[in-house]
């Protein structure tokens, strides 16, 4: 098993044993557990360890940071696909968390793997840090990421512009630099505190993460359109003849896949300093720039 | 100015600051500062503060604690509210969130408040802590009580007992030291922890907050069904003569004064080691015995 697959393993297996503690109400628990469990790629965890690993941390101690991680990723999906949401039935091809528990508790299992995340982190960072203010300062970076200065506020102008339809690219970047550029960064970075590295280094993990998460934005917009193209045959994607504000549908598929390019040479060139320890993300940016899912 | 009034400047002061951060987006500060600022009565930040003054701690570094423990009720209550939990339109004679804002917001609003309330306490443990193990350990004891070992667990089961209603005193006490005791137990818990308390201390103050907790919920109880008679000038309360589980569905009014007054004894004789120090508690625990609102 290369080194890769065992952190997926230590993902996996840390994250089951998290949601088995029989303390939490069994409906509760089961709530959280259908959310983490179905069939997420672990991105935001993958990279934290991969982070912590590029610069000689400890990947093992880096682990509740990663799980709180995907927790945290988890609950806003689960809210996301609320009805007064964006009133998603399915997601990933399986029932969302309210079509299956009700609405009441698919908030509550939102609420709960949100504080679940903050306790798990915390308690590491109490009881298993080797460099406490370093943890902390891991732990920071991604409470900030989640809440009102990053992913809570990229949903709420997400939300707003829903309302009142805004065609600039200012409003579409502050979106998704929030609502799904935040969690990436500070994945990235916090792996990076965990492993004790130099703000220098953090400052070149921020730029990758940042660079990273459009990247990962744009070619998502792409695929959305060009799954409708496939879907429908029709020459129109969905996200191009409504309101909903794309790279796409702002750009058109052209300029949006030059600007998704011009994105991963940004990453390629922010992991610059890492040299070949840099490979895990030199290939997910390549991978990322040609997805086809 | 006496010491207490200026505990509630000083926490509507410093509330008011965290809402105006610029930083965050206006609609989404709105939607949060409506709710902290509807007329609550500041009773688990004022404990809070109280339990550290207590143990000759400094009031002031224990304000984002006492002000993130108020933040993180006033989510509590923004989710509780929404029409796929409780169903209410007003509280305190208010509109409820999601009323005013939408549900979308108000789920919004409320992640965010928990969010902030995390961010505003890691900082201050970070940057301001004199004692930083000490405050993490607050910190810790707001965060568990808060998720899916405290407020998240009652409420879960709060909302399965409606489904399957339990007419057992045990499962009425699980939701009630869950679901409402878990957050007055922590919030007296960080002030003594803050304040750089013994754990004896921080016993006596888990002991004082656990009988408190009760007292709190059976005088709420027995408030809600006499509100019952006044308003309607009927014999029988609301709840007593439907499922939901209340002290008073299930002993009666006579028998849930008894344990009311049981419970009130308990949490004076917890508070016995703080001598004349207890002031506060003492009276708090008065008050709250012969309530009428």
């Amino acid at each position: 098993m290369n080194a890769r697959e065992r952190w997926n393993t230590l993902i996996e297996n840390e994250l089951a044993a998290y949601l088995s503690d029989a303390r939490i109400p069994r409906q509760l628990a089961e709530a959280m557990a259908y959310s983490v469990t179905a069939g997420g790629k672990r991105l935001r965890p993958r990279m934290l360890l991969a982070a912590c690993d590029m610069l000689h941390g400890d990947v093992a101690r880096a682990l509740p940071l990663a799980c709180a991680v995907e927790m945290i990723h988890t609950y806003s999906l689960i809210h996301d696909d609320l009805p007064c949401m964006d009133n998603d039935d399915y997601r990933r091809g399986k029932l969302t968390n309210h079509k299956v528990y009700g609405e009441g508790f698919a908030v509550l299992a939102g609420d709960g793997l949100l504080s679940y995340a903050v306790e798990i982190m915390l308690d590491a960072a109490i009881h298993d840090a080797a460099d406490q203010a370093a943890y902390l300062r891991a732990l920071d970076a991604i409470i900030k990421g989640a809440g009102v200065h990053g992913m809570v506020a990229g949903q709420a102008c997400d939300l707003m512009n829903e309302k009142q339809p805004s065609r600039e690219e200012k409003t579409l970047r502050y979106i998704h630099e929030n609502k799904t550029g935040a969690m990436l960064r500070a994945a990235v970075c916090a792996g990076g505190y965990a492993a004790g590295g130099a703000e220098t280094d953090i400052g070149a993990l921020n730029a990758f993460g940042a660079a990273y998460g459009l990247l990962f934005q744009i070619t998502d917009d792409i695929l959305d359109v060009e799954g409708d193209f496939a879907r429908m045959g029709k020459t129109i994607g969905k996200d191009a003849g409504t309101e909903k504000l794309t790279y796409v549908s702002l750009f058109g598929l052209e300029t949006a896949r030059e600007k998704a390019e011009a994105a991963a040479r940004e990453a390629h060139a922010a992991l610059a300093a890492f040299g070949e320890r840099a490979a895990f993300f030199h290939e997910l940016t390549d991978r990322t720039l040609t997805r086809k899912s």
